[in-house]
């Protein structure tokens, strides 16, 4: 891209998973310049982070309220912020670049309470700004092709539905070793939220249906659990779904599977055929069709679908992974805001505040319901 | 085995599945002869059935009551009778043989009532006789491997369970096509009971959960679903478990899961370690322990672990299958009935009348809770 | 059937693998009764053998002469007898048989040597009876499917093959533990012959291959080795084939490859298709047409193409194995004996002396070819 | 990296696949920028296609004569050079580059020609300069893991080895369409050299064998096939391997094999374990040890053994994919540029001009074996 984006970030500091990840993918297609950020909450630790990375030392900020207003002054300050905090830490730096006319890359789920994702809600809408939030399975090329074949008609009717995103990593009690800092706030209520794993992995199983099918979500029924004692968030949950147009299902998340790694998988089933996808071997999707043999849907082997937003970048049988599948996020949400041809389209699919908001009232009515015997709960009345 | 057990069999007739079945597992060890059936409620046709697999006509009954009481009378009469009618054919005639001595084998579920349920059991336990219910899957090799690993403390406490049968042969509206009988009594109230693919799959799935984990359920929350217009009994599912100790656990079921055959895939992560195992590929098994690598278990390749009730009959690599897992019922059961060494030990990891009657009452509890809004019901009070 | 086959055995006694394999496999189906033995050329180990699977004593025989003598001679002798000795074993028994007019089965590869193997094919030509040659693979329903798939032209002209067989067993040297017969006589050139794993695994490799595309090996060029000291036969070799109508390949053979099992794995390039089966997972395979999605054909799911001989006992998603392809060919060689409908075509796929001598001179092939510097060597030459 | 290198780039203009590729993995750890070019050997299609990726257009060159020249000439000029043209432009441009001291990044093979490696080779060490052939599956931290458990002697002494590349891109006769400039150039031997298939592929696969097990190929058989009718190199070929410490094994190369992608598989068989590994699904290698049960190695999973150069990105379950591995070699060659700490080490695990020139022997070797009835040809005599 000729006229290359500049990108600031808010977290992502040293020793951050996430923060390199949004880096990476940025750069993956060339069509963002990284100039500024505020990437520790103690602005030794970021100014460290800043140099580490190769940052402007002039444009490492101390708190991400001087980055919003010192930026938004420059002729060549930053158009988008990517904020890669824990969730608590989402609302009010996305709100603060938002009123200085800053686009928003928001990590999931939107934030820790309903109040704080409807403030950062309306803040998008009054500043009718783009914001993407990083749901990035859903730039998978295969998850989108499937998304195209549900469109197309391929399945008929849609009828039921199976998410599962299992993993093992919070099997021990992670959040009192003292060296893993990421199990220390996703367990904790104040900086993650109502729901720990629901709100971590649950949002993005959800999220992952919906994209593929189209389809909402009207209400759920859950049992959350905590295994590890002294944990104060849900660690393992099963959650029963009904979504509009009578298409049922259920969702089934954990933490503490011990041996699972990033076990994320999809089934769709329609009257006329069926999807299967999974996170751990992105480049293949199942494809069901009554009457016929069972197919193979590999990435980059086929024409896509009529429609379809799967953006390959190499041969079919050379694996692409999720770097690539993040790194198509941050590409079309440049195409969007560069106003490129079909930006209206790309804009259908890219996850947005209406989605962020929307995850927020799945995670919150799922706690609301396991808390209350497993009651089946509308997520309109959250 | 030099004193062969002589076997009869109630169904199993001309385009029965499964009596076929059956009968390929019992020959498979050689441990039976098969002398006497009753292979269709149309007398006509058990004639003709008989006549085809080479029975002595003489031995082949009209109806199962003359087969009881004439078998009974003879020297050389069945000493075992195999009941693989549909379900609420099963209770009158295991009471039939029971009551003249005869063990039974009968096909899941127990019955189609709780009522022929509780008659059926109490008539076992009256007469003291060896009763074997075929949750055929708990013959497979590894599937008691895992068993005893459990067993041994290798998985340390168990926390969560999960299992999953999913099949799609009940997509489209099979009863209605009028050459389908199995689609037309397993979707028929009368002949079935109060559930569809809850009674028919999920008891398998159940059974399969508590087999391995030795754990029993003790409460349920369901949400049936009925996909197919005008189908009477529920082609969907999703269960809530919870569980002795403390586990708990999700069921899903499906027969309208278009493009799925016979998935039926069980995982249980324990404290320690994590078993994973699907029918399909039933040769295989994997077994996650905290902090080794994951590790693939393939049947007769390893010791088996202390304890384990797992048979192998050909080396590792060649598959053995469906029919082997069957016939491994059939052969455990006959040592039962003969008294060989070890048969205390076989008893109790064969599934009797106490899991054909708990499974009853899961199969009616998930039915209750789904007419119930979906809410907890504990199996108790059913 | 209604009139059952008497079969007889010679091997196959106490700690015997294959014989024990055949036994299930023809009970399997029930078109067979077996009913005399001599089951061990040791005379005392043969009777305890007999005893311990219920074989009347009488006809238990202390060597294969006098039993192919008294069988010939009672109204009720057996018509087909199964040879499941050591490869220097066949030759003798199976003409003493033929020359009384009784069929064989006979273990493959056929013959220690060629000389034994011409002996024992003239004999099966002037005696104008039935010979079956136990390559077990072809009984896979799907691999018979595969054949079918070729013969209907879904490949188009055919251009390369490759075949594969891998097993570990032999890593370390276990023929000198002292507890592994096999071992011992596999190993050992005057009982197996002048190969070792290319004789025991490679003669099944080039029938599969031969049997699905219907083309016949013409030369090889071979290297094989011998990676464990001491060892007296090859325990690993690549090979180079040559075939009708310019197909070209390879196969692989080892019996070193430590944590192999029974790998077994063809695969079919044509021009506008290919073909892949696996025997460890033999339930399914790979068809993949030109401008297609890959399919996954599973057994039982399809209705078989034209001319197949795929026959499945049970529903797709329910594993068959090993046991049931061998019974497959039991029960096809019952059909033939008994002359039924469609015999005339089952004889075409059935393995017979053709098949037997015509891998005798492949597994010479090699061994000359390897001895020879790997110079391509035809098998007509030999 | 704070001062990042300067890197050039000749060929990999519009449309070309690898060149796009190249540019992902230099961006990618953000070790490099990327400043000069001659990105066509059609001077105006270079300019069109150094617009089109934001190139600074004085120093988009005509030709790479004067590009080595201009950019020598600058304070600021390139570092590093990356060749990805079709081979028979690999030797020139990297000799006139190395010529001016800067380094080279090269596309495998080596050259088209012996003579044209052996000029390159002598560049290289004449100049005393760092030389970069990208093999760029041993960037993969899988494979660099398999390499150090070979290396910490896991396996015991390898005895074995199978490696493959199917690929059925060539299937038709794609160099005819007009359409397909990679098929054209790569089926011509004037600019792909004496090989096709094996120069193409057969040449990685050969490295990684190499590269896995530190041992160096000794001499090879083959038979190399046309399938395509007119096309002028081989596109299918059998070889056999033999290799120093009595290692022998056999590799197989296909680009006819339709319904192939880019299926690249290596086994290793050790006394004590053996190493399996596929292109496709990266992130797991099997690991099997005698007496133990199989294992899964998942990349990140684990922790690295002693010496291993497996870098991680993301977390287990999280896959990593082709331009990663592509990406490795970028950020490993950045590092001994720079002469970071344990670049001395890294050296000896980047593919440089002693693999190059040994993998054109091995290609010509195979042309000349296969051009003489498959006879053992010696690497050292070519």
């Amino acid at each position: 891209m000729k006229n290359k984006i500049r990108l600031g970030m808010v977290g992502g500091g040293k020793d951050a998973f996430i923060g390199a990840v949004h880096r990476m993918a940025a750069r993956m297609d060339d069509k963002y310049e990284f100039v500024a950020g505020c990437l520790s909450s103690t602005p030794k630790k970021a100014k460290i982070s800043a140099n580490e990375i190769n940052l402007d030392l002039n444009r490492s900020y101390p708190d991400f309220k001087t980055m919003a207003e010192e930026e938004a002054k420059r002729e060549d300050g930053i158009e988008v912020v990517s904020i890669v905090t824990p969730n608590h830490m989402h609302s009010k730096p996305a709100i603060a670049f938002l009123e200085q006319g800053i686009h928003v890359i928001c990590d999931k789920p939107m934030t820790a309470t309903m109040d704080e994702a409807y403030n950062l809600y309306n803040a998008v809408k009054k500043n009718d700004l783009h914001f993407l939030i990083t749901h990035n399975y859903s730039g998978y090329p295969l998850v989108r092709e499937l998304k195209s074949l549900v469109q197309n008609g391929e399945l008929g009717n849609i009828r039921s539905v199976r998410g599962s995103y299992l993993q093992g990593w919070l099997g021990l009690k992670e959040e009192d070793t003292g060296n893993n800092k990421q199990a220390e706030w996703r367990t904790d209520p104040k900086r993650s939220g109502a729901a720990g794993g629901v709100g971590d992995i649950g949002s993005h199983t959800l999220h992952l249906i919906e994209f593929i099918t189209g389809i909402k979500l009207q209400s759920v029924a859950a049992d959350l659990s905590t295994f590890v004692k002294g944990r104060k968030l849900d660690d393992d949950a099963s959650i029963f779904l009904r979504m509009e147009n009578g298409v049922k299902g259920s969702i089934s998340v954990s933490q503490i599977a011990v041996g699972e790694e990033n076990n994320l998988s999809i089934s769709i089933y329609g009257e006329k055929a069926s999807l299967k996808w999974n996170q751990e071997n992105p480049n293949q999707a199942e494809f069901n069709k009554v009457g016929h043999h069972k197919q193979i849907l590999t990435r980059a082997s086929f024409t896509p679908s009529k429609g379809s937003f799967a953006n390959v970048r190499i041969p079919p049988g050379h694996p692409e992974g999720y770097i690539e599948a993040f790194a198509q996020l941050y590409s079309d949400f440049a195409d969007l805001i560069r106003n490129k041809n079909g930006s209206k389209d790309i804009r259908k699919i890219l996850p947005n505040e209406d989605d962020g908001l929307h995850i927020m009232k799945f995670i919150n009515s799922c706690v609301y319901s396991s808390n209350n015997n497993s009651k089946w709960i509308n997520l309109d009345t959250i």
